[in-house]
């Protein structure tokens, strides 16, 4: 049964595009990871079992509402992963 | 960044102990993707970055609790995807 949450791809999509201007403490990898599963964890999952729900599902996300919530889980848990860093 | 939604292994655990048993209109593999699907999208995500998260992440979805929820989840799917099969 492969599934895949296209939540996944528009965080990556959106951490991406804006991790350089991150205010975030560190900007290793390791915190970059712990930023996206943090995201990830605070959105609800979109998860699709084909190539059609995909699509229908990422155009959804493309929404500004949409990304703008995205926007708004990666920067609170950017201000997490920056008090908190795991290394 | 490879990440792990370790929600994705509690629930297929159960759903594959109770898929037999089960009241669905259809025991198909694609009817049986789609309430996987449908409860992953129901249930918090648990993403995590390494072993050792997952490790933690699983013990939490072993509690009697989180087993009932994610059971009601599949349950409340299985009726939706009976009621609306993609097939």
């Amino acid at each position: 049964m492969p599934l895949h949450n296209v939540m996944e791809d528009a965080v990556k999509d959106l951490l991406e595009k804006h991790w350089e201007n991150l205010s975030v403490s560190c900007h290793c990898e390791l915190c970059k990871a712990d930023v996206y599963a943090l995201s990830l964890n605070r959105l609800k999952p979109h998860y699709v079992r084909n190539q059609a729900g995909s699509m229908y599902a990422k155009a959804d996300l493309m929404t500004t509402q949409a990304r703008a919530t995205i926007l708004t889980a990666i920067t609170e848990s950017a201000k997490v992963v920056s008090a908190y860093p795991h290394h």
